[in-house]
């Protein structure tokens, strides 16, 4: 089983967040998992009409951000936000974007 | 006088506030024109290290994403937090930014 990194809590950094977080694809993927929990990455390809090679960059992005959390299970990769960890380093702002980031 | 141009409030994007954020220059100057409220481009390169160049494109990236307001006066010109624009479309945003954006 390849494991996956992740930052420490306190490691994690606003510049790297707000770069993530910064790209359409990877607001709709933290959108998603906002109202989900947890998913597979299979799951969330859906619908984002993006190549897999491309989505991989962006959940690599968002994990190495500390934006996200990767479980691996076998052969399929489970990825849910780091809530708490993002409310505790930069409290409101993950809810400001999720707000923000609606569907008008 | 060479006027600039500013998105209308509706037009401001997430994704382009977000980018123009992304950046520890620009986090620097936000951060430093929420406590000042308005300043001179050339007061604010004061202390920042960045050749006027790089900050001339920071600066204009900060203004098309609608982040800052510049108004030209002779040959100065100034640029403030578009505080209330900014909350009026992404409530709770820069506040998050800027409390997480303090030096520790």
């Amino acid at each position: 089983m390849r494991e996956v990194t992740h930052p420490a809590t306190g490691a994690i950094r606003l510049v790297e967040v707000l770069r993530a977080l910064a790209d359409p694809v990877r607001l709709e993927i933290v959108r998603r998992l906002a109202g989900t929990g947890e998913e597979s990455c299979n799951a969330l390809a859906g619908n984002l009409d993006v190549h897999q090679t491309t989505l991989s960059h962006h959940y690599r992005v968002l994990r190495e951000a500390g934006v996200t959390w990767t479980t691996v299970q076998g052969r399929s990769r489970l990825v849910r936000l780091r809530h708490d960890d993002l409310d505790a380093r930069f409290p409101g702002l993950l809810a400001a974007v999720l707000n923000g980031a609606r569907p008008s």
